[in-house]
């Protein structure tokens, strides 16, 4: 039987995710990848896990197995909204921070609606713009670091494809040109509002990087001139190595953001449980969107993390998480500065699961893949982050999810890879 | 701040559930509630959640604490597939079967399109299809049993409003009337596909009847001649506690049905998850659909479904729960033979969580609600289930949550409520 006529007009936008497509077709244990982004299960709090289950069945009783509110458990919207120190009535529990995304965009946008990012960004919060048929468009941005990328110097193929509404004048043009507006993407819709800016302040995936306070004051400031939303994507926060805290966009901006936050990084994301802090207004609509996509989100996995919250035993995880990822992340950054050859650059994360290499102008990490798949290390490359698949000489490293033991074998031979082909 | 002006045009659709608006006004625990749809906390099985995620720890490790193939673990996958006899590439785990219904129609209708639907129908489905605005119109159907409502002939206002693509002629007609699209709803759209039936043919929400093999026969033709998809919601049909078991429409056309199950009402509705069965080149869609949507369904949750369904237990509990749930129906018959006044009928749902009142024409369930509430009891409206608010002399009872105490003095109550309106 044909299907076709029988399809959405979304279905044809719907985009599958190259790093789940790797997944699919190789056995990355087998290898060294650097792939993926998942969290490593030595961070997964076993021993609480054990103890959880029982302690939420004493203690909640059959209704930790009952349908929950829509907005979730009061108890875990309690626990969230005094860590943060927001108000309860701002508090959505959402099944996993990647339905926040998509969410969001489902109560802000229509088929060629605008949403701006900055770039290079996550492609799971892609695959939701697209599937709804956004016309998502870049925010260029300064890319830093003490062995950073290059800054960029945005520059609009034609100014008159730049337009937004209702303006983005020079007023948005900051000292180091970020943000600004490009448009890159193709103009069918130039006559289709903006209705959301999203980010990824903290640690952004896959690059790494942290906006700095200036840099988010400008986001805001971009947002109140469109008089639009900014969605800020932030499930890294919580795992911060070095340097010093920056405010969230959210505080910066409380009338306008809806801040997503996730357990997945900072319990165990096979629990499927994230948050939305944000206006109640915007927040009714996303209650009243959820009865229809799922009733309420997992009610025994929220009591676990509230009692895993409550008790101090997600604090204590965390100092233990976040001493085993700074060692990764020190360990990744000095095997590259070990292996890589002259001309390859790469970001210093802060924080967070990822790190973000340049290597010299010309070379291509999507043709280098199959070599470097065949001698046994994966990586994502970086132009997939872009929307218009350009930065074809970057690629993203995680330092979370490989085997300690792989990674110096594994950033060696990368190292060797990627000098064979500087060489060619 | 004003965020009208950022809405997408699916929030005005957006429809809150009556019944969950009266659990957020009401303490239903307070009362003699027969409204809601929960299942007994009693038939959650407890024991084994004592001892079930220590066992899923033990056996898979961090693999279930990680995140987890969007398709759903192969595990629960591969024990679906062995249960209902079909291959695996067939079955997709979703998180709950709300999410199922709401996926398929994201998969299949663009604002305006048609779906089909027999009523009384489910709230939250209506909900889902309202929300991708589509236009849901009726199937007539006949309401059957022993001492069930008298069939309806089937009668469109204007003729010219039933007109279906590709066509709904008389061949449609089958001797009892049934079914026959009728076109109540504006013909706003009458140019827009049919793209599904919606049905829920086994212990239907609200009435609590099940279709007979050639009803199901029926609906088979009817999309067989329109070309269009079956989407057969069945989160009740293992409990049935009398009569013969009526085959699946999924076994009647496999090739064009999506079959939606739930684990809700035989483990936990707690733990969110529900699955597809349908054609791959369906599944494949709603697979790359709900990578965006959430990633993938709570894998510890899935982990320990499979344990329940793979070592017998869920078997043994379907055997109590069943037992449960039969002795209740059969106490709710029994009390409204006992205390309602003639001309009050019902249906006699032989498995499923619901019975379906009737009372004599001129009553409005709606305006007797107030009086209920007040001295203490609770209902749904049946007119809620009907897409043009129709039968609003019906109401749905729920004889699965209320305490068996209740039954009998919230009847009572209900019949003295029920006999002062017929006597005004």
């Amino acid at each position: 039987m044909d299907y076709r006529h029988l399809f959405s007009s979304d279905v044809p936008s719907f985009m599958r995710s190259p790093v789940r497509e790797i997944f699919r077709k190789v056995d990355l244990s087998a290898i060294c990848s650097f792939a993926g982004g998942y969290p490593a299960a030595v961070t997964f709090p076993v021993e609480d896990l054990r103890r959880l289950p029982g302690l939420v069945l004493d203690k909640y009783g059959t209704k930790a197995l009952q349908y929950g509110a829509t907005q979730g458990v009061p108890e875990l919207r309690e626990a969230i909204a005094a860590r943060y120190g927001v108000p309860v009535s701002r508090v959505q529990i959402t099944t996993s921070s990647q339905q926040g995304i998509d969410v969001c965009t489902r109560i802000l946008c229509d088929p060629g609606d605008i949403i701006l990012t900055t770039e290079p960004t996550y492609l799971g919060a892609l695959q939701s713009f697209k599937a709804y048929r956004a016309d998502v468009r870049p925010i260029k941005s300064i890319v830093m670091d003490r062995e950073g990328i290059v800054p960029e110097t945005v520059v609009s193929d034609d100014p008159s494809q730049s337009r937004l509404t209702p303006s983005s004048g020079p007023s948005l043009l900051c000292g180091r040109g970020w943000p600004q507006v490009s448009g890159t993407t193709p103009s069918r819709s130039d006559s289709k509002p903006v209705k959301f800016i999203y980010v990824i302040p903290d640690f952004n995936n896959p690059s790494g990087e942290t906006m700095t306070l200036e840099e988010r004051m400008e986001i805001v400031k971009l947002a109140r001139e469109l008089d639009v939303v900014i969605v800020e994507d932030s499930p890294y926060r919580e795992l911060r190595y070095s340097g010093e805290e920056v405010p969230t966009i959210y505080s910066l901006a409380p009338e306008r953001t809806l801040h997503l936050g996730s357990f997945s990084k900072i319990f165990a994301p096979g629990f499927r449980l994230g948050w939305i802090i944000g206006p109640e207004e915007l927040l009714e609509q996303i209650y009243i969107c959820k009865q229809a996509l799922d009733l309420c989100p997992p009610v025994f996995d929220q009591y676990m993390a509230t009692e895993f919250l409550t008790s101090g035993a997600l604090d204590a995880n965390l100092v233990k998480t976040k001493a085993e990822y700074r060692r990764r992340r020190d360990l990744m950054v000095s095997l590259l500065e070990k292996y890589m050859p002259a001309g390859v650059k790469w970001t210093y994360p802060e924080g967070g699961l990822f790190l973000f290499l340049t290597l010299p102008e010309g070379i291509d990490t999507i043709e280098m893949y199959d070599e470097a798949l065949s001698r046994g290390v994966a990586y994502v490359a970086g132009s997939f982050f872009f929307l218009d698949g350009s930065h074809r000489n970057t690629m993203r490293l995680n330092f979370s999810f490989i085997a300690e033991e792989k990674m110096e074998p594994g950033l060696k031979l990368l190292g060797e890879i990627v000098r064979g082909v500087i060489c060619k």
